[in-house]
């Protein structure tokens, strides 16, 4: 059985779309890498953590998969805004730049480890600090690593990506699938 | 008001996600360009055509949003397949290559037309004839151009895009709202 080590409903969907049949179980504790890794090792250490944590309770025939995205800018990580604030500051950040967003992934089965990521490069278009009081009054940037949802009315601020825009979303699902296969 | 003027159901659900209030209004004839155009006008053509027929039988001051989206590949335009075999047909040139996806859009306003297009990158990985077979068998490729989904179960045989995602869908979401937003 493949088992899904992780909280979030994006996640849930987008490994729907696989066709592959799957459970959910998140880890409990999130055990959060030092800050001080660089973004993609920081990823992958994280999705570790959490599918070691749910693999600990899982059968020797169970394959976990934990996942973990950081948007990052000239080397910061913006993780979830704390607030309305935080979240102001991000997209004034983010504004006609580009940004990168890499998921760390972690795949378990049988005590052994696979570990991967990949980076997808956005360019977002300038935003009005008027679209950008809006966009945070609709309540999305709020539960999002670097405060937007490409998937939902941030759609209109990215004018480009290039790599996989699933991997934006929460799961780079053409290298994990393959990946995947390749286990089972 | 916005009216779009398209049938496709995914064209509708991309729209919403601009927060944009709009009525749908598909063209009742479709008729065709030449095939002898180069991908990018004949989309830019065929959306015009739509969006003139629909704004004909709109008010002075609705706005007519008109699409038509192409698959290509070394100059060969992949529209909907005309079955299974074509299907087959496309997939199988698709696997392993890297195509190009464009969306021609036409907006007219009160007599004035304005026309765009948007292109987009895509590199599928190397895919089984089993795989091939058993997503035409899944009925997903045969509403869509060039025979694959990346919005469903084509996700997993996309390894990266270069431009805008939405773009692939049926909608350049992020060209389109700016556009938009200067006329309205």
């Amino acid at each position: 059985m493949l088992v899904l080590a992780s909280a979030s409903p994006r996640r849930r969907e987008l490994l729907k779309l696989t066709g592959l049949r799957f459970a959910v179980r998140p880890a409990k504790d999130e055990i959060n890498p030092p800050q001080t890794l660089p973004p993609a090792e920081y990823a992958v250490a994280s999705a570790l953590y959490k599918a070691r944590e749910v693999a600990s309770v899982c059968g020797k025939n169970d394959i976990v998969l934990g996942a973990d995205t950081v948007v990052y800018l000239q080397g910061e990580i913006f993780g979830k805004p704390r607030g309305a604030e935080d979240a102001r500051r991000m997209l004034t950040a983010l504004s006609g730049r580009t940004h990168y967003v890499c998921t760390g992934y972690a795949v378990i089965k049988g005590g052994a480890e696979y570990t991967g990521c990949s980076v997808t490069e956005v360019e977002f278009r300038e935003l009005s600090s008027e679209e950008i009081k809006s966009y945070i009054a609709s309540g999305e940037p709020m539960d999002k690593a670097g405060a937007y949802g490409i998937q939902g009315r941030a759609s209109v601020f990215v004018k480009r990506i290039n790599g996989d825009y699933f991997n934006v979303v929460g799961l780079p699902l053409c290298e994990i699938y393959s990946k995947l296969k390749e286990i089972m």
